[in-house]
């Protein structure tokens, strides 16, 4: 009785989400010190205490009416302009409230923006390796999907089969950096490139081509490398950031689109984007925590644990004899199976109650991504599983 | 550059959202004070003191990672088994958490169970006046909602009409009650006779019919009337639940699903709905306010304010001629409109700085909603307003 199209997404489901649950039903056996589960992007340091003072102030000193109410599909205004101004210290741009719409975290603005955009058999285009959810995020409103294969050598993106595999359908691109599954930042010059093509190809077949830059982990970077900002690189950039990762808050569903004036169409995608966001039925992005992440718009989760897991893992799995690229940000490792076959070699790991993911389910057979935001604690204690599992292959 | 579908809803945006938005610009023109905003139905009384005791004891006593972090895409287990005995307990039923899924407000729950069941051409009927978001709700998933023309002697639904009108396509009906816009309660009658046509039709074409409940104003019934539970009346129902009026929480984004055991293709419905709230965007139902309503399931919002206006705006409107059923529950006012052109009357009101809904938003023209969730003060002060406003056009 449910539809076709679910028919088959039941029959298909998440990889990641089904590890999920399969991790809750070993640690049900195992007990959940022995189960060693990677394979949710779910931050395992607490939000910053800034968030729990905003909370208490909010709830204990501004109305409960406004504080729970309806504001405008877009989100409160105040708080909109409150992000514009913190975007515009940070990275010298001129946002105002007029171009920010609050979101249901960064999945809600990807699907807001999409519904804006996409008429049906359009293109949306994107890098191997890739967050598994755009495919159903664009098959939403019926367009098409079109998958550039990984560059192995170092993930930076294969801009020559882009550059060739964009046509007069092409309606967007997105991109994801730091990137997930493979923990790499986009360079400065990859960006530059890629904007290049992008007007080539405009000017080509006369479009516009939407840029959108999805960024939960823009904060999530190592050593002190940059992630550029896109809007200045490229004129037609949409970002959908969120407060998931940066302060620790998956499940609030808190986030924001970010759409400049210089966008072809701008007053059209903004109305659009409101629009959609009430009809998608999602209303608001919730009231409370868009209270909450304007007082904490500078507050930070603390990366450093992050780092220690990244280099406890990298060093260790590199002796063990694992091939990998070392990320620079986010909380993924991608890791070449020892296997040819990435998801026989999630159920070998799953024997050892280690729960991984594999590459494909990110357009990348032969690797498994590693999901590091867990306790230091069940790094150490996994690394005997990890080092058997190439032992054993070998 | 937006879409085709988007371009026709940037032109005809809804009505309601737009007087919203008109009443923040004649607020600013003329002192809030002096605007009298009857166009959205934004709860006036606060949420019980119980939400904000379990706000501030979660965040002081609850493990931050887990309170604010991902949890199973259809929400905590724990929650949904405390939802579930409490409605066991109101309505001897027999559900478990297995049957209830968390949801971005009424308005999420109903995309996720839409998208769940309807193929392209499905139909899905309901009975005017109706919220007018059923119409993008079903035309997400391209569906075609069929209507059943209003029965205005007591807005009961038209259920000859609504016989008549099932087809082969028929996937499911909506069903809203207490009612948006008129206040009328379904009555037990009119439950059991729309059953017996459900189970007649189903025979008649071999098909599953689902229908679907939305629920938001359950609690919000006056003078002790009885809102039927509608699980029992009917196999294949499926009831969408907010707390966004029951716990005057509209901008939190909180729900609920009830897919029972017995409805149709149980297993497949409710794999299907937790893949949809993940795919749609939502992810899941905001984690904080899932642990938060899950402690004031009996918490209950002041009535007796809504009532109050309730008697204050009917007992004047008759007195001044107008013509109108009192509302038995919800907090809106469906009145016949002095002249025919329900538009035009909305215009002259909103002269007056009275802003009110035009019934052709909710397939009934010739009628205006009024949304009586407003300070008892608001309404006095419009009294003479609306007096004037029959008295210009008699």
């Amino acid at each position: 009785m449910i539809s076709k199209k679910m028919q088959m997404l039941v029959q298909n489901n998440s990889v990641i989400r089904a590890m999920f649950e399969e991790g809750k039903r070993l640690a049900a056996i195992h007990g959940v010190e022995n189960v060693f589960d990677f394979s949710l992007g779910n931050p395992s340091v607490e939000p910053p205490e800034e968030v729990k003072n905003a909370i208490v102030d909010i709830i204990n000193n501004e109305d409960p009416i406004s504080i729970h109410g309806y504001m405008s599909n877009s989100g409160y205004e105040d708080v909109r302009a409150t992000i514009a101004k913190s975007i515009n210290e940070k990275f010298s741009t001129a946002f105002t409230q007029n171009n920010i719409i609050m979101t249901v975290g960064a999945a809600g603005g990807l699907n807001v923006i999409l519904k804006t955009l996409l008429n049906p058999e359009d293109e949306v285009i994107t890098f191997a390796p890739f967050f598994g959810e755009y495919r159903n995020y664009v098959a939403n409103y019926e367009g098409k999907l079109v998958i550039i294969s990984a560059n192995t050598i170092d993930f930076q993106p294969n801009l020559q089969e882009f550059k060739d595999k964009i046509t007069s359908k092409t309606k967007a691109l997105i991109i994801n950096s730091p990137n997930n599954p493979t923990g790499v930042i986009y360079s400065e010059e990859t960006i530059i490139k890629l904007s290049e093509i992008l007007r080539e190809k405009q000017k080509e077949f006369g479009t516009n081509i939407y840029l959108i830059s999805d960024e939960p982990y823009r904060e999530l970077a190592y050593d002190n490398i940059e992630v550029p900002y896109l809007t200045k690189y490229y004129a037609n950039t949409i970002i959908g950031y969120s407060f998931s990762k940066s302060l620790s808050l998956p499940g609030e569903r808190i986030g924001y689109l970010v759409i400049p004036d210089q966008v072809a169409d701008y007053e059209n995608i903004i109305s659009a984007a409101n629009i959609a966001t009430r009809i998608l039925g999602f209303v608001n992005a919730p009231s409370l925590f868009q209270r909450v992440i304007a007082r904490c718009l500078d507050a930070k989760v603390d990366i450093d644990t992050y780092n220690r897991n990244r280099e406890l893992l990298y060093s260790n799995l590199l002796s063990y004899g694992y091939e990998c690229i070392k990320p620079e940000g986010a909380f993924y490792m991608f890791v070449k199976t020892p296997i040819e076959d990435d998801v026989e070699f999630c159920n070998l790991a799953k024997k050892k109650n280690i729960l991984i993911v594999p590459g494909s389910a990110f357009g990348c057979s032969g690797y498994v991504r590693i999901a590091y935001c867990v306790a230091y604690k069940t790094i150490e204690k996994a690394l005997p599983g990890f080092k058997a599992l190439i032992e054993l292959v070998q």
